[in-house]
């Protein structure tokens, strides 16, 4: 096994966010689906854009925000996810690129803009996301770059890439290219609704492809279709080497064969917009991963950068994430 | 004097901010003038762009934050600003019409992008910012709607049009035609530099044109070239119906004819980016005014909006002002 010149590669959607607040009233109206990630056409897009209240833009995507954290920690990163030469692109490129990641991705060309997600973030702090994919959705095999693979010591993978038909092909050959240079492969299920829509699947791929795999509860309950946190334990388990499952307020719980550690929740002032929570999480646990890090150590670093990402509007960190880190001894 | 339909019209230019926190040593090493705004072309934006940390985007312009912060009190709005038929142009028309603000100026449709700020806040919550004008610079007298200065109590200008050659074509048509209908016209100084580049018009502009100004310290010291706030104060008394001057944490200071009003500033937990401050403060005087309250009160509205800007990144307000006002039984 060469040695690596990289901690992570992620490979996800590349969106930009589009944050504003809303209350219940306007889910109801609008018929969204509260805590959901749901996707939209253009069409839908820009008729709810035209509803939502006055936002801000911040880049988004799940396994890039989650490299971006990783960033901020102190790790290497880089990231596989198609924008659209347009200035949202723009945008998506230089605030991926500015934390020192390697973005290389070649942006499309056609007509299709670049994927933008409408969060509408809720008085309790909870975001619900409708996703216009554009761009994102034509990510294939052919972006998937072989030695950016080989060279990382994770290939993590967010759970949304398999909505997009090619996107998911290129999924399993990152998968496969990563094992072959015996590297790590991580999965995020993302939604417990992702989940719903490609169970089977999933299963398939967590047993076949996944060395660590990242779920909430709801998402982990939905996977094996049981009704308690234990049971869902017992399944993963049998499965992957390591599974880290969060648990909101509750914190995580780490198994890994016979090892099993639970990492009590960062204190959070107050919660802003809980987007980007997971995302976060997962950063800090592969950040501690890959610097050798016991998994107890692994799983406190994951909720240090999760508790900064959700005590703010949007999903990116503030503050950079290693001095918080180090704040707290890790 | 016809019943107006809606309190201030502003005319400014139309531009998408986008913020990242920066060092003093960045300002330096990039030979920025800190706390300035400075006009730049296309290839220095982009050199800039790159050398930024990661950024949000959120509507800006000086005026247009300031109709936004209107609309926020609970004022009718309007705003006129050009910006491109681009994604940039898309963000900043959805952020003000989605206040209920009346925005109706053509877009462009060439090649020239909607106008950007790159705005580096350094810890100690100065902004500095430097303005790739764009789009916005074709603004033009053709894109003044006279009726809708004629329906507004007061045509709202910022100095920065002085900078655009047709923008100031712009602002001289949108005041004679307030004027006409029995309006009154007001114009902030924005910027000493942009006093500093036009001293001499604005001094013409403020003794002919403008019934209530707007400045801070460092503005009306340069637009007299005098060195002490007092005797500012007393070149100013003589010109305008009224001068509202801020003095950032030590408050306002409003002047009418024998009226003089000292205002404290309101209390701030933490000034985390003072963009916008001046803007903000303008919106509460103007709302105030326009509501028929006494010019002590108009002061008070004033800091109460700027102090809301202050207290987070961006220049528009996350807080809704009318219900923050109405706290203090305003």
């Amino acid at each position: 096994m060469a040695e690596a010149r990289s901690d992570v590669v992620g490979i996800g959607n590349a969106i930009v966010d589009v944050l504003a607040h809303a209350d219940e009233k306007f889910l109801v109206k609008h018929n969204l689906a509260k805590g959901a990630m749901t996707l939209i056409d253009d069409d839908r897009a820009a008729a709810l854009y035209d509803a939502m209240a006055p936002a801000v833009e911040c880049s988004g995507g799940s396994a890039a925000n989650t490299i971006a954290c990783l960033a901020s920690l102190g790790g290497d990163g880089a990231f596989i996810g198609k924008v659209n030469h347009d200035q949202l692109g723009d945008i998506f490129r230089h605030d991926i690129r500015s934390l020192g990641i390697t973005f290389e991705t070649e942006p499309s060309t056609d007509e299709t803009q670049t994927a933008r997600c409408l969060i509408f973030v809720t008085p309790d702090a909870e975001r619900t996301m409708q996703t216009f994919l554009g761009a994102s959705a034509s990510l294939g095999p052919a972006d998937v770059n072989p030695d950016i693979i080989a060279a990382a010591k994770v290939t993590y993978l967010e759970g949304y890439l398999w909505d997009p038909p090619s996107a998911k092909q290129a999924f399993i050959e990152a998968a496969d290219l990563a094992h072959e240079a015996d590297r790590l492969v991580s999965l995020s299920l993302s939604d417990p609704f992702c989940v719903d829509r490609y169970r089977d699947e999933f299963r398939d791929l967590v047993e076949q492809h996944i060395d660590v795999v990242f779920a909430n509860e709801d998402e982990i309950l939905s996977l094996y279709q049981v009704d308690t946190f234990d049971d869902a334990l017992q399944h993963v388990r049998g499965y992957c080497k390591i599974a880290a499952l969060t648990r909101s307020e509750k914190g995580s719980v780490i198994i890994s064969g016979e090892e099993v550690h639970v990492i009590d929740a960062e204190k959070v002032e107050q919660v802003v917009d809980t987007t980007g929570a997971g995302d976060a999480y997962a950063a800090g646990f592969l950040y501690g991963l890959t610097q050798g890090k016991p998994l107890d150590v692994c799983g406190r670093l994951g909720g240090i950068a999760s508790a900064e990402v959700i005590s703010h509007f949007g999903a990116r960190p503030e503050t950079p994430l290693n001095e918080l880190a180090a704040a707290k001894g890790l």
